[in-house]
């Protein structure tokens, strides 16, 4: 294959609809950076009215630089009967500042006249002017065709006519979309093939969803038969069976179809980039996920592991590490020396090859332990700086404790007591919070503080819990992960322990040290480097 | 299609190379009992003397009868220069109760090269050797070509003479197997194609892996280019990323390529059997699978609802009930009256309009507080039944403590003191935990489970904390997760507080409630409400 594929991330806009999904508009952000690092072309954000947050989010969104990847908008064609310049929802999205809008709009009868009730000619006219609407206020338009295989099966004229109405109105790309995930590859691709065929000149898209479990194979099908851009999410998450995994058909137009599907080297940044996803939104990675899942390129039995060290190829379909994953029972994402060795360097540490060894064998031992690195940047860095040496606790532990009661008359207090040492003296504080975290941390902060008065300036920012091993009886492992930040950067640190609390105050110490170490007082903020932006 | 597929289980012998898979000898057997009522064709066991517990399992095989299924051993051709005759794992094929063995070897010279170091004409004749002395013992015997698109695309022409061997040995059919899971559907469909042209009149099968993400896709292409067995796993279980899912093939043969995969109306059972397999193994069923999960029928939002109900199939690419699942409405702020009065139905709460209109104004005014129902179907239905007024508090709360502390030692202590009536009785008890949730649990329970026996089987699987509102300043609201199980059905309750104690409190004394509600009486495991499942 030799045309390229636009890479459409669709994670903070479809994604959400998926049960459960839910992140902050600051959250957004975060992975907006995210995925721009892993260098995908089109990020679609939302609506930018749909509701607060969503208007929060494109405020947010309109202060950032991204290195590649450009912002979408999303929206329907106008409604029925009015005007798009009248039309509050497409006035919104041409005052949003994101330079390329894509809006979905109806292309099956059966949607028109059960669901929309609306005649075959007005829908051709709201996709014609909606399109055009937003070309003249300066936009680059996508055109998503809602239901389109279906439509394809139903009446493949008026199917085309939509698309048409689209392009006329100026739209720069169509893209069809299989919106309940009914179609399977072979109809896919000839589908695809026609339309390319007839369409001659405008390039289309593919968006899949994975009711039949094809969504990633439909994709693909799309692709060999002429669509140049790509929509999916991360994991594959979205509404019912999720969409169609961007992380997959990333990893097969690269290796498996010979299509550079990002930018330089970065590919190596999936399986990174796929996890942080997963963590912001609390859920844990699918150790079987295609690609950057922990067991991917597992090996079980002698023969297997001998066959790999003869020759890789022998048992595994690729390299592992072309997408940041690892061979092995014990996968750790970033415990390649690489890996290592490049996060030591973006964080201003010299580090020789043993301490890189030392940081690699320390990263596995506490994964094993439960404790997992990649929305921890801060507690990684910390590790690293304890292996060359020159980390030094800000404090000394005697003892914490932490009471919680509910009274009779239902009102809830909170109190903890710290009991430390810090350059020779021995301090004992109390103080009450809204949690015992949230009681420890005014605890410690009143001290230290003293000491370090940056640390004041410090907000916990998110404060995330999950079980481990909760079906292996015996025992449940707690993790927690906190985000803290300065006003100027963010940063993640992790506690694992049997108890919640104790697992917390691990990540809120690892928190204000991480705020403290020696390299803070360097200029960061702008360096590029992980630590300087929310990553 | 009109040509029929055999459907071939592996769950038992290839899905129990997955990682944490492991099913004792007897669970093996429900298995077996449970593929042969969906009505699989052909069940691989496994290789009945790798181990005590295979023989074990081949010795309780032989004395079921089965409806349907054969029951199938699983065997490797013989040793390099030994008689097939003088093999001992060949003699223990051909001795046991199974009337259909599969053989694997070797087609690809890679492997004979690096990993086994055979010889071509050697390796042919291992093969047609090892299949003649089976069928010579009068067994059926299958042909599995290990990692046969790989030799493909190395040497077809020797991948051809391998299947040749085999047919010429008496197999039955040869199974063509993506062992790396490396190709994708196009690759697969045309080998399939060719090799079913050249070798006229052998019937050929399909083994995929999950590797690309394609392995349902693969194994369809396989089938539409002349495959006329179908090998996978349920759920897709199996090493690395997983064998095939045979629940996606079989919901697509049957309602996508419209070939009978299972007899009678037997496909009714495939999401009953699907989270069989997930119970045994422990496994929470992933909510998202395709055909089968909780979500794979969900909607969320009033057009998609008002859709469904219009005309189902604008929104469902097929009627849920088909594969025994069901229409899942998503009860979120977008949902309407239709949405709360589909629930109370399925529920078996009688509601008239005034009640579900409150039920509607009550869940609004809990999700501005930051209560989300979609992962708590426990607390909704308790909301529900406190709407129709038949709810009923387990216990009346005085007050309850949790402290949590850290010694100078560094050992951590947890305590939790409820005081509670009970039908006119006060309760003070204390108990420990690892954690103040899991110790007032204890306390609660120490109690409550006198009056309510069944609260001694709950067992809280997931606990999952997440802050809301974090970056908008004073008094950041935490949300808690919990969810439950009593063996039989999993349901989830949420807690909301500023305080991480209080929510969890909530959410924990919901979960007994919810497990002790006055319908639970009723035998409702197999009522096919979302309560009667494991959801």
């Amino acid at each position: 294959m030799n045309h390229t594929v636009q890479i459409y991330d669709a994670t903070l806009r479809d994604g959400m609809q998926g049960e459960g999904m839910s992140l902050t508009a600051h959250e957004k952000v975060r992975v907006a950076h995210k995925l721009d690092d892993l260098g995908v072309d089109l990020i679609e954000a939302g609506f930018p009215a749909s509701n607060p947050k969503e208007l929060e989010l494109f405020d947010l969104l309109g202060q950032e630089t991204f290195d590649h990847a450009q912002i979408v908008a999303f929206g329907m064609t106008r409604r029925r009967g009015v005007a798009a310049a009248q039309d509050e929802n497409l006035q919104v999205l041409a005052r949003c500042f994101a330079g390329v809008c894509t809006l979905v709009g109806k292309t099956w009868d059966l949607h028109l006249e059960k669901v929309v009730k609306v005649g075959r000619e007005e829908n051709l006219a709201m996709i014609q002017e909606s399109v055009a609407y937003l070309v003249e206020a300066g936009k680059r338009v996508i055109y998503d065709a809602e239901h389109f295989f279906d439509a394809w099966r139903s009446d493949s004229a008026y199917a085309l006519d939509c698309l048409r109405a689209a392009a006329a109105g100026g739209a720069e790309r169509v893209v069809l979309c299989d919106t309940n995930g009914s179609s399977l590859p072979h109809q896919v691709g000839s589908a695809v093939a026609e339309v390319v065929s007839v369409l001659e000149g405008v390039p289309v898209g593919i968006h899949c969803h994975n009711d039949l479990e094809c969504g990633v194979a439909n994709t693909l099908a799309a692709v060999l038969n002429g669509a140049t851009q790509v929509q999916g999410t991360m994991n594959g998450i979205g509404e019912r069976t999720g969409n169609a995994n961007l992380v997959s058909i990333i990893g097969n137009l690269q290796f498996k179809l010979g299509i550079d599907a990002l930018p330089g080297e970065r590919i190596i940044r999936l399986t990174e980039t796929a996890h942080f996803v997963d963590e912001l939104l609390n859920q844990v990675p699918n150790a079987t996920q295609p690609f950057v899942g922990r067991n991917a390129f597992a090996h079980k039995g002698g023969l297997h592991v001998a066959g790999v060290r003869a020759d890789a190829s022998t048992f595994e379909h690729m390299e592992p590490e072309l997408v940041g994953n690892e061979r092995q029972l014990i996968v750790s994402e970033l415990a390649g020396r690489h890996t290592v060795a490049e996060k030591a360097r973006s964080a201003g540490i010299e580090m020789d090859d043993a301490a890189a060894q030392r940081a690699i064998d320390n990263v596995k031992e506490l994964e094993a332990r439960g404790y997992q690195f990649e929305a921890a940047d801060g507690s990684f860095e910390l590790l690293l700086h304890k292996q060359v040496g020159d980390y030094e606790p800000l404090f000394t532990l005697e003892s914490w404790r932490t009471i919680v009661e509910q009274n009779a008359q239902g009102h809830v207090e909170c109190t903890a007591t710290i009991k430390i040492w810090v350059e020779g003296e021995r301090y004992v504080r109390s103080a009450e919070g809204n949690g015992p975290v949230n009681a420890l941390d005014a605890a410690l902060r009143s001290v230290i503080a003293e000491f370090h008065p940056h640390l004041r300036d410090i907000e916990l920012t998110d404060y995330k819990v999950r079980l481990l091993d909760q079906h292996h009886g015996t025992g449940a492992t707690t993790r927690v992960l906190v985000q803290s930040s300065d006003g100027q950067r963010s940063w993640g640190t992790i506690g694992v322990a049997q108890n919640v609390i104790a697992a917390s105050w691990e990540a809120l110490v690892a928190s204000f040290e991480y705020a403290e170490l020696p390299r803070q007082a360097q200029p960061a903020a702008d360096d590029g480097s992980p630590a300087g932006r929310p990553a």
